[in-house]
């Protein structure tokens, strides 16, 4: 599937003087045989779509399973350097298939989607490039939890946020573990019991989302910091997402014990050297991206 | 003392095209023999009021007790789906009885007062409904506190919030456990150690409280959102509320396990079938509040 | 060191009245001879001001060490109650100084380096008194890190605040356990993979700094905070800061039974009885400032 899509780009549009990745119409078009989400990747900037706005792209395991793929395949490579998550149609996305959780499929079906659900959340966390989420519409349930799992989230004006689960009987309470970790505890409180959505602004106010944006700039300025990451080290940024969460869940003293050892050994890294010596010599410094340790 | 207030109800006034709960003028009035908090309930809304205006319903230990008692009274009962907490006169709430704390009343008394006021906090969040705060004026101290341990509070717009205790030489601690979970750390820093109020409008942009509405409107708003609560499965928001608390205190992967495993047990409930199998059939659910397992 | 700069007092200003602390010109000139920070004292207020500008006040070792001796000198006084760090010139600080981070330094001066680091800014929480960030310029990386890391910080409308580290490799792992912990995650992330600077209102919103305010009115409103702070009891205070950050760091329950019994010894303190007494009495307290229990 991938080289398929991977040979997709035709035109180009240039993002402050330098050729950005591209995406185009035809790349988009689906046709009964998509699958359910889509990866292309270029510069180092890797996009998955979510890609069934009919079923409001909805976090079926199917879904799920093609989007884990889609995170997890060459993760590991250095050709990698951050990931950008959005979705065809109004819709970001809908949460759970509400079909897929009936008494029908049994207790053992409803276990492994909100399992594999997790294991998606936690996956972003854990991935040692930075995930950006591109919202354009609205994002519920779990594709509100999905929002909340990424580093970063971009989103236009029109975007809304909701966990309204407790409307039909089942309360957010797995979207409440990644929205609860971003928002303030009463702004979680009132999405989880009032099933009310937030908007864009709102959800900025309260750190859901990082940048509201006008729709017709949403590709631009999402790309923009994505371009950004990409053009960092990646063994640097790899490291020090990994050690963000770590510490974040230590006290001050033990945080801080974390903190400082990763340092010196980010300082050891052939790119940490690199990057002191390029500023010493006040020139762009030039990155191996490779997790070694500098000669020196 | 619940009979005779709970026949207190006389007019009606409309919310939404549905008649909604009525708290009158008369119901309020107060007289010498009056209780220190009132409760009444309507419609699975329970109201509570602090009810000792001239003393600017100060969390004296007694103030404490009968909030704690009309609290617990029937908190298990289907009936209850939500609780208003509200306050006659001016000010919400000034905190503790400063008398209660002087040398003369001993250190078994000054225990008495925090254990017993820490406890009606935590009973707020192990309640098996949400608690709603309804604030019009100044809340302190202990009052403070209270409005950052419900789940939601809305205010007016001239509300303002403080923990004033410094300048008497009582650093508001206690309060702090609440405040300080609530809003950012520079934000509890500020408040404890200047005493200086907050407004409205700060405190909602630190997260303190959920919502600011104009006062003419606190009373439909606040009931605008009790009523929604009202209307979902009550087991359904008992089970989501729980595991909230319960999550939020753990890391992330066991945070995971323990919700997605709520997950299940709500898809498992009576209510949790009945709201899936309604919106696949597209009708209104029809909710049973029973806490019992679907047949199916 | 101090008695030389402790005499520079010449002129005076007012505030609110009051002779105010003062810290002229004169006092501030650098002359090659001088200090790396330094250090004046007035009415229970310590100023300690970052004095490299030439260097963006980078937090060199020797800077780092100068700091905690100008923090930690005579901090167990009574005389002392509140410091506030400044900084002199357009740049607050600029983090590390990079060239004692190249290879050539060698891993044990790396590690002091940060370790040092990481003590200053955890003195900083431990501290008996609050400390007060007061900043007019741009903060990066351990600049930063030390804005978040002061229990109050104010800055004027043109400050700002980044962690550009991941642009030299060098990713802001340790100014990330004190930003992680006053801001949302998804701001924390965003400043740290991009490097981008956030504006003083984003600072302010997001929960980084106290207060924004016009460049002309920084040290009348810093120090009319300060003033504040130093009016009240000072073991009062120091009990009330230890415990906050001790309770946070605890779950609910726990974070009660701690501030439950804080309070009762609060009560207790000599300072504690005299504030209740004269708030009975209807008159103004008079502070001991002493660390001793009342003989009641």
């Amino acid at each position: 599937m991938a080289r398929r899509l991977l040979c997709g780009a035709a035109g180009a549009f240039r993002l402050g003087g330098v050729p950005a990745p591209q995406f185009g119409a035809r790349f988009f078009a689906q046709t009964e045989s998509e699958p359910l989400t889509m990866r292309q990747q270029n510069g180092g900037i890797r996009r998955i779509i979510l890609n069934n706005p009919k079923k409001r792209n909805a976090l079926s395991l199917s879904m799920l399973e093609s989007l884990r793929e889609n995170i997890q395949t060459d993760a590991d490579s250095d050709d990698l350097r951050v990931i950008i998550i959005s979705a065809k149609g109004p819709v970001f996305s809908s949460g759970h298939d509400l079909k897929e959780l009936t008494s029908a499929q049994g207790q053992d079906h409803h276990t492994k989607v909100f399992q594999t659900c997790a294991e998606v959340m936690t996956l972003i966390q854990n991935l040692p490039v930075p995930v950006i989420a591109m919202v354009n519409g609205v994002a519920t349930a779990a594709g509100c939890q999905l929002v909340a799992s990424c580093d970063i989230a971009v989103a236009t004006e029109k975007s809304s946020f909701a966990t309204p689960g407790v409307n039909v009987g089942l309360f957010c309470s797995t979207p409440a573990v990644a929205i609860g970790r971003a928002v303030p505890r009463k702004v979680a409180m009132e999405m989880l019991f009032t099933g009310t959505p937030i908007s864009a602004h709102d959800a900025l106010l309260h750190g859901l989302i990082s940048k509201v944006v006008p729709e017709e700039r949403l590709e631009e300025e999402t790309l923009a910091i994505a371009q950004r990451v990409s053009q960092v080290s990646r063994p640097v940024v790899a490291l020090g997402k990994a050690t963000f969460y770590r510490q974040m869940a230590q006290g001050l003293d033990a945080a801080y014990a974390t903190a400082c050892k990763v340092m010196v050994d980010n300082l050891a890294l052939r790119d940490g050297q690199e990057g002191i010596r390029a500023f010493v010599e006040k020139r762009k410094p030039v990155w191996s991206h490779k997790v070694e340790n500098s000669p020196d």
